[in-house]
């Protein structure tokens, strides 16, 4: 399996593309985006577990009761939840997209990420769908076009064999604020010409979202649009998946590596953020405990805040897992900071280290900073990703709508 | 009932006293208080429920064993937790009030708060504390000593009749980050004359503590070194209560108003906070779906920095209801903002309404905030508190320890 450029449309037969049709107020942000099959896909979707659930979210779950999809519209900068007219905008949505595929309405799945509360300027999305070109090798300006307070687009696509045919992966996605899934994310919007039964498409996406996806956090706000689908239309050609085994163990390891891929990216770009943190929890008796520890450590308000002040301090991990709700000894747990700058212990059975405060400072200052956590208890490794808690955090949430 | 000066000192035969012995660096700063009772009490407390404990929350619960103590000592700038020698130095710090107090140290709780995994300098507390003045009318030190980055001491006092009898409950306590208690909280110290026996105190203490120290949240965070606790040495000389009735009521009422009156000045003294933040769920069919959805809301980061910015994002509070595990129906959901400044609906039936955002900004730009949020399912009503997100928290926790 290789890493190649391309994003959705390193999948052959994808196209992409964008507009501005001024759901954003500046000129210059691409604002819809759709991305298009020529043959029709198994699709699979998982969607954010908060009750509050945007329209569009609604209306793509109806969409692909069938497993079956060909294109996706999604705009930013307006969620499209709580909104007035949100069911009809929604549907009006989809047949913008329909409209320009020359699709059924049925086939199309619809995303909306923005402010939530807001009508959706639907005529403008409307006449603007109609001046998007699909195109091939347009992966970028659809990634462009799903950003919010995003600073990067992110992209990832892998390239690997089944049964001796050339497959393709890739897809894109956007986070930023509001990231704490729990089930799918954000927006990710992923592609491949792999042929594949719809219903094992979608257990790999679930079990590979759990590991992935839901190991991130920016903020612990889960939001009422999360969504990540996968749209697979067959045109490698491989031998239909439509068991368990060797071709389909091959794809969810590229599924893993590209979901992967795109959540670091997310944690990595967290609004206002200047490190990703990778925490990661060893030895441990579960995957469950392992997991539990992790996240409530990239979670926890005041370690962020600690790793923006480059401050080593250590004993808001061992509280922040004294708090995740996952049972371990605390007497017997070391902690560990790392970076591309070294490493240093900084605690040992539970208690301090005499360590070195000017080493351990050199390494946290850097954009990537790992937290290495030693239960001593069994053979499980779990991470998690996070990113430090900053004045930019704050600045942007403080005033998002204006 | 009628609110009250002397905090801890209230009530008959406490006396209080503290010093700057040297935990802080600033020789300004009081950093060791002393409560203490004429008179041997029936004793009450709740703990962390942080699984990484303080060594001197350990020691404390021993102590309280058999429902009996005469006197708190407490340090700031120090939590002796994940610290070497944490037990033994809890233990010294014991024996030093007990020296101090001529008691015998089972009869002395221990409490720390301050940073965690450094060894305690007990030589300076064993020193300082023989220095300690215990005086009447004494509380504002032994409230400012407890201090870390609080900005205000924080003291409440009631007196009230039982039987004809008059009666004195009062308290001081401590907040500011890590606050996000999950039984009591941060520091807090109670005192009362009543005549009670202990077991019916410690009833009293754990239903009221869920209720008012439980229903704050500066940032998610639960402290190792969490400790509420109540100390009534009978010298009010009413009938002891021994049974439930109109007397265990009566106190409870007052043990309610001291609690919520403290609990609210931490949530409005929260680390970096320029806004209290009074969350309110309306008509909802259970208390415990009402306090869900409230903290939920009261802890959200993304509204919490909203609120910093005087922004009226009401899409952020539908949201964070939405992830907070308690199920209500989004449809038929009511958002209103107010202050001293006014009232502004700004979400109907779960949608938009079209307000005045000039309007909203004026009623938000104060030092305290209530948002009411109406279910329409039933008539339970629970309010929590919370505080902004800003700058100054970053700033704080950013580099904390230097």
């Amino acid at each position: 399996m290789e890493l190649i450029q391309g994003g959705v449309c390193a999948s052959k037969g994808f196209l992409a593309g964008a507009v501005h049709c001024g759901v954003r107020k500046s000129q210059s942000k691409l604002d819809l985006a759709v991305i298009y099959s020529k043959k029709p896909c198994a699709a699979a979707a998982v969607y954010t577990t908060n009750q509050v659930k945007a329209d569009c979210l609604k209306l793509t779950k109806e969409h692909l009761s069938n497993g079956k999809a060909q294109a996706i519209i999604c705009n930013s900068g307006n969620a499209n939840a709580c909104a007035p007219f949100g069911k009809e905008n929604a549907l009006k949505e989809a047949v913008a997209c329909a409209k320009l595929t020359q699709l059924d309405t049925e086939d199309v799945i619809v995303a909306s990420t923005g402010v939530i509360g807001q009508t959706l300027p639907i005529e403008a999305i409307e006449q603007g769908a109609m001046q998007i070109e699909l195109k091939e090798n347009n992966s970028l300006e659809a990634a462009q076009a799903i950003m919010t307070t995003d600073t990067k687009t992110k992209s990832c696509a892998v390239s690997f064999e089944l049964d001796g045919i050339r497959v393709h992966l890739g897809g894109i996605c956007k986070g930023s604020g509001m990231i704490h899934p729990n089930m799918g994310t954000m927006l990710a919007f992923i592609t491949s010409d792999v042929d594949i039964e719809s219903s094992l498409l979608e257990k790999a996406l679930q079990e590979i979202t759990k590991k992935t996806f839901n190991r991130i956090s920016v903020d612990g706000d889960t939001s009422t649009n999360d969504m990540c689908v996968v749209l697979a239309n067959g045109m490698a050609k491989n031998k239909l998946i439509q068991t368990e085994g060797e071709a389909y163990d091959t794809l969810k390891k590229a599924l893993h590596t590209v979901m992967e891929n795109l959540a670091i990216q997310i944690a990595s770009d967290g609004e206002g953020a200047s490190r990703l943190l990778s925490v990661t929890v060893y030895d441990a008796q579960s995957e469950k405990q392992a997991e539990k520890l992790a996240k409530s450590v990239a979670s926890s308000t005041l370690f962020k805040a600690a790793m923006f002040g480059s401050d080593a301090n250590w004993g808001r991990v061992l509280c922040a897992m004294g708090y995740s709700q996952a049972a371990f000894d605390p007497e017997i747990v070391d902690v560990t900071f790392a970076s591309k700058f070294g490493k240093i212990q900084v605690c040992q059975s539970g208690k301090a280290l005499d360590f070195d405060e000017e080493q351990a400072k050199k390494i946290l200052q850097t954009d990537s900073v790992q937290v290495l956590i030693d239960l001593h208890q069994g053979d499980e490794v779990v991470t998690c990703w996070g990113c430090d808690l900053t004045y930019d955090y704050v600045k942007i949430n403080g005033d998002y709508r204006t």
